[in-house]
């Protein structure tokens, strides 16, 4: 296979460091990020041993390996989120800290390259006999750690440890030598990371070989045999260019898309893209929720049958919907096309950003959309993937707002930012200046300012829960085709001198939503959206309400509010059940901020909500 | 029967003379309409011996009777429209021609007070023995002319006529007299508006006998033995207070319900209002275009059955949407729900507006939701009830703006004008002036003088459209159940000064609505509306577009652009059909007035509408 005359041509995401965030609802986020989540995590890691796991395995100390074998990701996964932290926001204690782990990770691999704390400590005779037990999972986190902390600091410690592995992993397993199917998924990607940092090729190859793997046959290990699991519940059911329907574990699933949507960009493999669109159709249309959450079920951590998405045992892993950012940021890129885009946005403002309270100190691993009052965010799990993937899933969040198209550039997610991409050519780089108080409005005011004035695209994402807006550039409103949707986006394609402008304008009213009928949980039931952001009742400011006691119309229309001292500065949408009960609804991503009490996404729907009012 | 304590209170519509319009949407209407479409109706009444008929039965001329029975109504029902012109606008060659037809009306009425051309000159010996003759119907049109002329010039010459006629009717019918179950209702409203302009109350007793004539099998006529037809065809089918559903005969059933309307108020009887709430719910739930159009059939100008609501072969009369929006603003004033004035302004931007061409002098008598190319607006009709309707219709349209309620005022349309309406008490009267680009735009502003500050209710209506809002009242955001609805209106209670501000802003987004599933015709469609507005796609301006051979999906998003120069200042929808074609959506009261084509409300809607886009 070849990377040249790739017919998978694609879109370059602009990444994340080179995007400039004054957004007034994310440069918060970040900052508590950064201020919290982050220390809080690498404290709990401490505390819980996993790091000391490293020293244990690295010869520097004595004792007994602690946690679970997958508890060295979770330091990974913190030291990744700090490393992007760095590259916004230098900070020279942290970096020390990153440095001191660092040694202990380095310590930690044997010589032949092999890196696992679990198994060096406990069980080094049983390495690489149970496909299950996260040891190239552990590695792929690695390396994704090791390569931002790399592009943070410059600093190859880290990334030396990466290559040694990735190339113990080489030397040990592909055609000629072991098979290997990974139980849960994570390396594929992150070698094709690792092979963007290095240029080896060697390690998008294995990476295509590790996925290539799959669905044959090779997987050993004791969850093959479960009855309940068996190979479907790590993806080993069929060859990956042979999927069709999205199976087993979320967040694995995830991975696995994440990263074949990555190989087809080197391997050229349409077949990839053939099962990407089939997986992804089947995912989105009938095992997605309204918040951007998948995987209903807690016994496999997944996906069961189409259209069973309950609501009060929803399990909607926060990895899960983190990783469907993930997939769904490749997919767009790939095909250019904004309903990916939309996906990523549904996200960011909603299953994904639930995982975290607003102090940052506290997360959701399962994200219900219905609780009677008992489901909290912590401060920590046994297994904690969620809060530090969390921490590493928002200081890069800046990376899903542009990307550079073959004849322009992609305005993706609308937050007030400034980045500068290179056209190249005769145009060289441009800078965009966005403005908006997105999500609660939708305004956006773009300045576009090329180095050279010239001809060239900008597009701007038109959401999927858009149904109506205007455009205007330079004052003056966009006409023709040019202000219609081309897969997903409006495309300014002109010559632009500095300093233009763009002003659009989204309509953002509340919209009632029902599910598909096949969906036997939400029948007779409404959900609230505005703009990206899915709303709940939370029983703090509905004293007057019980837990699904109460009805509302589908045409109710709400007094929509926005409270700069509410929840971090919310919009609110209050209006009446059908009852006649004052009721507010406020977005999901920020229940559980307050007193304990019940919380409901999908309401009862007041029986005449479909005649007129 | 006694007026005083009387349960049924309901609000006072504030007449239109007492609203001042300064409204970009309606002043132009009103203007065309005095300059151009009062004058055409005139000539044509002029022309097709309309007019020449009263001089006939006046022993004025001679010659034949020339036209249909209820012709004379037509006359009157221009003089109407022509005195409503002049209480905003005075004009003395208009009211000359006015004193001169008075002139020809009153020499046509016979000693005894008759008064219907057609019989006196025809068939005088055949007078009141077929009860669907019109001779009632022409009698009422006669006595509304005549109020309203009286009104606007205090000339009491056509009110002694209406008087001397109504005494006629009152010495003939009535208890131990004649029975009589007139045809074509439309007598029994203009009684009570004479009783409400003199002061007489046999007038609105005489109303309400004629009410309960009907449905007591006293109805004779050649209509009543016509196996389709029957006694439903003119609501003589069952007594009024067992109504239970919409039946036969659009216009006829909307002015019998306009007229129980008017008097319940009088009678005390809520056996009529529930009729009324019942039969309401009938024809709104299962009986309705989007258009705000009624009664599909051509067969009976009438209902058919429920959900029959086919879009091609669509009749909906114009007369019966003006009938229609006459009878909601009677439910609005009786009960203080918004909902009725919901349809008032569904009638007055879609369904009844239709009827009426911008140049002012075209006129649709059948307003279909389809067309392939073939239906056109024309000068005039045999039948010609439509465009004398709206002679009357349009200028009066400032009386649905406002009312005044039992502790304040509502505002029902949002329109920009001025008007003064006496609260009484210690407030005294109270200025409202309204400011807004409605319907294009959904902000409103509000300025509250009361002659003495004072502490009253504002209602604001919060259209059936809207799903949010934001409210706010002196430049403060208006909280708390202030902001919520109460029967279709947001309820501000409060101590206003002179010039206190209130601002409402309604999300006005475009709106993609589908039929009850029980509508065949609509099965696999969907039509789109913004604001109160319902828009169609036309031929003109859609080259690439053959007639239903397009889809359009739920969930396009649209270009919406206001465009001043087109068909008189309109917003458009700009997308794509599924097929990928460009597509300009165009109010649907503005089609056919551009280039003969086909026309289409509802469209196809595209198969995967219903999924994620």
């Amino acid at each position: 296979m070849s990377m040249v005359e790739n017919p998978v041509k694609g879109w370059q995401g602009v990444p994340f460091s080179a995007v400039k965030i004054k957004d007034e609802f994310w440069r918060p986020r970040l900052e508590v990020l950064k201020n919290v989540t982050i220390g809080v995590c690498l404290d709990q890691c401490e505390r819980t041993n996993r790091i000391a796991n490293f020293a244990l395995a690295g010869g520097l100390a004595e004792g007994q390996y602690e946690g679970k074998y997958y508890n060295d990701s979770d330091v990974y996964k913190v030291l990744e989120g700090a490393a992007y932290a760095l590259m916004t926001d230098r900070d020279p204690a942290l970096e020390a800290e990153i440095d001191r782990i660092a040694g202990l990770i380095e310590a930690a691999q044997e010589s032949d390259g092999y890196l696992s704390t679990y198994y060096t400590v406990e069980a080094p005779e049983l390495k690489w006999t149970d496909m299950e037990k996260h040891e190239m999972y552990n590695g792929g986190h690695l390396i994704e750690a090791a390569v931002a902390y790399y592009q943070a600091t410059g600093k190859r410690r880290l990334l030396d440890v990466a290559c040694r592995l990735a190339d113990h992993y080489d030397a040990t397993f592909g055609p000629g030598k072991r098979h290997w199917a990974e139980g849960h998924e994570e390396i594929e990607l992150a070698l094709v990371k690792l092979f963007r940092a290095t240029g080896e090729e060697r390690y998008w190859r294995l990476a295509l070989w590790l996925l290539e793997e799959r669905g044959h046959g090779h997987g050993v290990g004791a969850i093959w045999d479960k009855p309940d699991w068996g190979p479907a519940y790590c993806q080993d059911d069929v060859p990956v260019r042979d999927i069709r329907e999205v199976k087993g574990h979320a967040v694995r699933a995830m991975y696995l898309y994440t990263a074949m949507a990555d190989v087809v960009l080197a391997s050229n493999d349409t077949a990839y893209l053939d099962a990407l669109d089939r997986v992804w159709a089947h995912t989105v249309e009938r095992n997605l929720y309204v918040t951007g959450g998948i995987g209903p079920s807690v016994h496999n951590e997944g996906f069961t049958h189409d259209y069973d998405l309950p609501n009060e045992s929803a399990y909607c892993e926060t990895c899960a919907a983190i990783a469907m950012a993930f997939w769904n940021h490749r997919m767009n890129l790939l095909h250019g096309d904004g309903k990916y885009a939309d996906l990523v946005e549904r996200e960011m403002y909603n299953g994904a950003l639930s995982g975290i309270s607003l102090s940052g100190d506290k997360f959701f691993y399962v994200n219900p959309l219905a609780s009677k009052g008992e489901h909290h965010r912590v401060e920590w799990f046994h297994t904690s993937c969620c809060p530090t993937n969390l921490a590493r899933f928002l200081p890069a969040i800046g990376q899903y707002a542009y990307a550079a198209t073959e004849d322009g550039i992609a305005v993706n997610q609308y937050m007030s930012s400034e980045t500068t991409v290179d056209l190249g050519g005769g145009v060289g780089t441009v800078r965009i200046a966005q403005t908006t108080a997105y999500p609660w409005d939708g305004r956006v005011a773009l300045e576009v300012t090329p180095e050279q004035a010239g001809e060239f695209a900008v597009r701007l994402r038109l959401p999927g829960w858009c149904r109506s807006y205007r455009i205007s550039a330079q004052g003056e409103r966009v006409e023709g085709a040019e202000a219609l949707a081309e897969k997903g986006y409006l495309v300014l394609r002109r010559y632009w001198t500095p300093g233009d402008t763009i002003e659009l304008e989204l309509d953002m009213p509340v919209e009632a939503i029902r599910s598909r009928p096949e969906v036997e949980a939400n029948r007779g039931r409404i959900a609230f959206q505005r703009g990206p952001v899915v709303y709940c009742v939370e029983q703090t400011g509905n004293d007057g309400l019980r837990y699904d006691a109460f009805a509302l119309a589908a045409h109710e229309a709400f007094a929509v509010e926005h409270r700069v001292e509410l929840l971090g500065g919310v919009t609110v949408l209050r209006g009446r059940t059908v009852e006649g009960a004052a009721c507010e609804l406020i977005p999901y991503y920020a229940w559980d901020n307050r007193e304990a009490g019940f919380m409901q996404v999908w309401v009862r729907e007041a029986e005449d909500g479909r005649l007129y009012r």
